[in-house]
């Protein structure tokens, strides 16, 4: 049986095995757009699930994004809105008026309504935030009042409060009995009278307990709380290392302001662990989304400083002019060593980054990371001197030659091992973001000391005398 | 006020502002054991939760772990060892008696036992299965029957199946008045006659909703399945993508065989993409835990990869070596050519790697994808190309070199731009990870076609004439 068929979500058969919308119906949707059919656009779309709708957005062609949302625009609510490509998303929204974005973000819940507004132009957000209702403006002004990717904007304030000397019946009953509660939660909190919390219930002890139960008896005390103004990426390792489903956001007073649900936690861990590899390799924000222009401008940052060290490696070359001169094999074999320790340094980089990004590396054990790196660096540097420097004696019928680049590989792969755990690990320390920066520093340190090693060598070993 | 005072959950205040263990935390508790001092380790590890519990193995020495483990043994649950890191575990299991090791896993949800339990050698496995009781190790056994990483090791058994014709009531009841159900869950299935899955409900939608509501007027109709066959990573895309607390899981004939739930995902997420920046770098598994010979096996073969790809790119340059002669400046400016273009194929082969990841790059979008690259690529590589030959032109009053070396830079960033996107896109196409082998490939590209269109333009405009 297929995957797809089990998912009875799928309910128009147009998801693929990774789960995204087939081309072939992005493309009779388009048609349909193209030839003014909005009727037949609409009710392909309307099956979709609010998340291929978003999908569907992003795999159409940018040009007919606008044509495609006026005509299904009876089908764009929050939930699309809120599941959508940052970049597809700033774009459409650009197109609405103000009152229509109004609309759309009082459906969302306080931390979907943020996403959309926060990006937006300052007038634009003031007029999407006069045409909202009082109460929805004030949560979401509340939540802009937070720093950017802060809890305090991740978090929702409709949540399940209740005081600790209730029963289990009380809470059924103040559940069933209230409207306008919100059916989004997981766990209850119990708070002080000060709405300082006291604990924290599962849903499902509550339905396993009697109802004449006090409910201080049922929750948990130990529980994890976040400070609202706690960065993201730490409030995403808590969820994982306590293995959360949900958590109170607290004020400074320890009050209870908000709760953050794990379903929103699933995109920043997603996001976070995904974008190391896009900073290390100088990507910038790497979303195949983003205009043209904005990928020029974060790439374009990383290869003139690149081309800066590259520039002092061809100084470092430069020296031993004379020395290349003489035996032009020099020029041959000299990339070899900066090429085999740039690779060498990429890989200790690319551990070090990850143990920093996940807390793994922590002051405990940096000495122990270190001499670990090293050891590894020697056995590394040993084997592929000794497979060059035989490879290279044999070929050149030059046993010195083979000797000299195999202290010269040796050296840098060491020298690469040590810069790959250094650099990240000293970045780190200064505060400073350690996938950033790393790559640019220890491409120099193993090309520059890749070339030294090896002319230099040569050079003391007369070998092009 | 202090993050960490927040949580009350660091009871012990021993965690820094990273969530994790203070050094002179784990040092005070080694020195207990180093002095056979197992009560005073046993005082200061009791407070801490699980995970921390967990920490404190991967952060003590290796060589003091045993003896740590021998200290605390009554606090060593299957909590424990369900957070701690695989090499970790793997190491202090291989020190346990089978029958402790039993002990252990009947403690714990199917799946974490199964973590444990499948990486033993095939005799132990055996031997703690026979130790186990009939009904976890039958649990195990069916787990372990399904491929690795498959959502049939992921699942748990324990889950509350309730069928279509019962009332609100009739399941608060049946939740209520059974001991031995598990507590564990967030959402109940519902079944038709032959158990299969017919719709989902919410907790908290049981909880607002009067006792005699039939409880197939308050579940969802439209559920995502898992196949107990699904790869995780297909799994983790889709709990997100449909922003899922816990799922269903059901065998080939469609029958309800288990649940996966969000807490056992959100580690899958972080792995997986945090693993693409450490295969795409050639560092294997890329833990700091990992024994030192494991990491250099993994990581040299790349590095013999990487020469035999340089190798190819020092025969390239070797054709040239009467110019280089005549022109030992060539030499130096060479590596300038290949650096930057194989930065610049990092790049795009980063922000193709994730894509795909994601499943953000679909069939729907491929060429647009690769079209915008170009576009970036030929962006990039005018303006790189601009800056090095003026450069060139000047430093070396030989504006003929600054056009050759511009040359060679804006063809080799195309080509780069090129390889990184289509590399990617064929190893995937041809069911590869694109991860894995991508890096190798681009390089070689970047290498050999800079050396070539470098020191080949400067022969063929006669440069060293």
């Amino acid at each position: 049986m297929n995957e797809t068929e089990l998912g009875s979500i799928d309910a128009t058969g147009q998801l693929d095995a990774d789960d995204r919308l087939k081309p072939e119906f992005v493309r009779s949707v388009i048609d349909r757009v193209e030839a003014g059919d909005a009727d037949g656009a609409r009710a392909l779309v309307q099956p979709l699930h609010p998340a291929d709708i978003a999908d569907l957005f992003e795999l159409a062609p940018a040009e007919w994004r606008p044509s495609l949302a006026a005509a299904i625009t009876d089908l764009l609510d929050g939930d699309v809105f809120a599941e959508m490509n940052d970049y597809v998303r700033e774009e459409l929204i650009d197109a609405l008026e103000p009152a229509q974005v109004a609309d759309i973000a009082s459906e969302l819940d306080t931390d979907d309504a943020v996403a959309i507004i926060e990006d937006m132009e300052p007038d634009d957000q003031r007029e999407v935030l006069r045409a909202m209702e009082p109460d929805d403006r004030a949560a979401i002004e509340e939540a802009l009042s937070y720093p950017e990717e802060s809890a305090g904007r991740l978090m929702q304030r409709d949540l399940i409060a209740v005081p600790e000397h209730w029963s289990v019946g009380d809470v059924i009953d103040y559940l069933r009995g209230n409207e306008d509660l919100t059916t989004d939660f997981w766990e209850i909190f119990v708070v002080d009278p000060a709405h300082r919390p006291a604990g924290t219930c599962q849903l499902s002890w509550i339905l396993r307990t009697p109802r004449n139960v006090a409910i201080s008896d049922v929750m948990k005390r130990e529980q994890t709380l976040i400070a609202v103004d706690m960065d993201q990426e730490e409030v995403a390792l808590r969820f994982q290392k306590y293995a959360l489903i949900s958590a109170a956001v607290v004020d400074g007073a320890g009050r209870l302001v908000g709760m953050i649900t794990v379903d929103d936690i699933v995109h920043i861990i997603q996001q976070e662990a995904g974008e190391d590899i896009l900073k290390l390799s100088g990507a910038g924000e790497g979303d195949i989304n983003e205009p043209v222009v904005e990928s020029y401008k974060s790439r374009v940052r990383w290869l003139i400083a690149n081309l800066a060290t590259a520039l002092l490696a061809s100084t470092v070359i430069s020296l031993f002019e004379g020395t290349i001169e003489r035996m032009v094999a020099l020029a041959t074999l000299m990339p070899i060593v900066a090429g085999v320790g740039g690779n060498a340094g990429t890989q200790t980089m690319a551990v070090t980054v990850r143990a920093l990004a996940t807390n793994q590396l922590t002051r405990s054990n940096t000495w122990r990371s270190i001499a670990r790196e090293i050891r590894v660096a020697v056995l590394n540097g040993g084997t592929v001197a000794a497979v060059i420097g035989l490879g290279v004696s044999l070929v050149f019928a030059n046993p010195q030659l083979g000797l000299v680049i195999a202290a010269a590989m040796l050296t840098n792969i060491i020298v690469a091992g040590m810069a790959g755990v250094l650099v990240p690990l000293t970045l780190d320390r200064l505060q400073q973001d350690p996938a950033v920066a790393s790559s640019v520093f220890v491409t120099m340190l193993t090309d520059s000391m890749g070339f030294f090693a090896f002319l230099g060598l040569a050079t003391a070993a007369g070998l092009a005398g």
